[in-house]
């Protein structure tokens, strides 16, 4: 049987453009002992994949060239020889981009509940919610009556992060590109205030929506939106550092203020953190994030684009705006 | 009774140049019920004067224009209306640069054990002790066999700090200017390596002495140094920010390499702090340091200019790294 992969034809500069990804066709062999063979459904497109394309040294291996990309997936069963795994089972795991795929069963989590729109285990369900989890409440610890200020407000991770915090007391702001987003981030998830980073009169919006100053500021853009921030922490303020898109397809080295004298000035914490370093409370965590989105405590959004060739762009997309709350690919007509 | 004083006659731009000091002949009246009156034996500079010179919130308040210049003081008491001081005792405190003073009777701590040089209160047994301890011991926690790196090491915060890390068992790597100033730091303090930050070829000595990367990298001067060191971070390390001299008489923002993306690469962790946040905890490390200072297992170096007239050279020169060791200012004949 064949089928089509997406692999990284060579390392981008910037933004990758098109002849950085080469679509392929490949036969699928049956499944090895050890493995399942799974149709893929729904694949996460998400920011820290662009460092994976540098051949740089980091917390997770470059990929390979003339290898195919991969990521969070969410597949059903085709083939099982495995114990534990049967036909038609709804699985999730870091697998590559190709519709057809056999995996190491040990590679896969089974997922019980498949009566909710299978792309939330993409999204709060999956690894977004567990790092918008840990980073806040293990690094960012907000207090009641804190406030708390997070960056790229309508992604996939920064939802989460503020509507945990709004769940812990605190009065919490957003920040997002354009009125659509900001008006979402009030609107349907609770936020206090939403800040267009957009908008000519951006510092002066977000000092007026955060008039007691910073306790948390949970980190996913970096750039000249961090900076504007950090003018307003508070003595101990902390910040979890999940992300800096803003430079991920810098070619050079990006220079800002120095974070020194600010630091000392505030005492304040600033924490570099990835979602697995907390493994060991995931299971905790996937219970609490479960019930709150059953209770309608923490809502979603999701964009889905539709069809493998969509791929590219969808990753695209994670870095000029152009996205709304956690970006998915459906790959398969059969979910 | 007249006395002299040294007022602060303008905010200075970059090194304070002369005529940001006056100096004034006031006179002293008798002490209030509630006072004691002191005769100052050694006063004190210290880098981060130079923030309270300027009209600018941080966290300790500015020093006052027309108002006297104050920091850390040794004195000796000549005149008590107050139980439980007696002409002769030897006080500390934050007092006025002024050569005769009434200060409030619970502004002084009596210093019991005075057959050791007394400025030594005003560094390894005072503030400075107490930054260099906390810091590292709060917030860099060294583990055997770790790495540790500090800036301006052979300063008066730097090089305790090192030392206490040697005593816990860590690799430890000092950087301070000029081979005078190594050496010392190898020779003298025990440190593993000392790193030349005038030397041409700066980043690899460094880069020589920190085979393992950098666990903990004590924080001091912050600016290019600073930037070498954050190439060498191991996962997880922990950089207490103590202050960063090498911008406090800057001008202008300075920048730099943008932080964030470094902190997330190491998943480390920075965190500002000043010694009053620790100062629940002086008791205990008083009693420490002073049984090192005791045993030899700590050892100081303190720099004494001689003269009232002194201080604000002795005070410039802690921006030039013309001093070595703790500077302090010796402003009485009679010690």
């Amino acid at each position: 049987m064949n089928t089509e992969r997406i692999v990284l034809a060579k390392r981008p500069e910037g933004i990758p453009s098109d002849d950085v990804f080469r679509y392929e066709t490949v036969e699928v062999e049956e499944p090895k002992q050890d493995e399942i063979q799974i149709e893929s459904l729904y694949i996460s497109v998400d920011p820290y994949m662009r460092g994976r394309m540098d051949d740089s040294e980091s917390y997770v291996a470059p990929f390979q060239l003339d290898e195919p990309m991969n990521g969070h997936v969410v597949g059903r069963v085709t083939v099982s020889n495995v114990d534990g795994f049967t036909k038609d089972d709804i699985v999730t795991g870091t697998f590559p981009w190709q519709k057809i795929v056999n995996i190491k069963a040990k590679h896969a989590i089974k997922v019980s509940q498949t009566d909710i729109p299978l792309y939330l285990y993409l999204s709060v369900l999956g690894m977004t919610g567990q790092t918008a989890y840990h980073g806040l409440l293990k690094i960012g610890q907000p207090q009641e009556g804190e406030t708390v200020v997070v960056s790229a407000a309508s992604g996939a991770v920064g939802s989460v992060v503020g509507q945990i915090a709004k769940l812990k007391g605190a009065h919490v702001v957003g920040i997002a590109g354009g009125s659509e987003k900001t008006n979402y981030l009030t609107e349907e998830l609770g936020f206090d205030a939403g800040v267009d980073y957009q908008a000519n009169d951006f510092a002066e919006q977000l000092a007026k929506a955060v008039p007691n100053g910073v306790d948390v500021y949970f980190e996913n853009v970096g750039g000249t939106i961090a900076d504007e921030v950090m003018k307003h922490l508070n003595q101990f303020a902390r910040i979890p550092v999940c992300g800096a898109i803003s430079g991920y397809n810098n070619t050079e080295i990006e220079y800002g203020p120095r974070i020194q004298p600010i630091i000392i000035k505030s005492q304040a914490l600033m924490q570099g953190f990835i979602v697995a370093n907390y493994a060991d409370d995931f299971p905790n965590a996937s219970k609490e994030l479960a019930q709150w989105v059953q209770e309608d405590k923490i809502k979603t959004k999701t964009s889905v684009k539709k069809g493998f060739d969509s791929l590219p762009n969808a990753f695209r997309n994670l870095f000029t705006g152009d996205n709304f709350g956690k970006q998915v690919v459906q790959v398969s007509d059969n979910v």
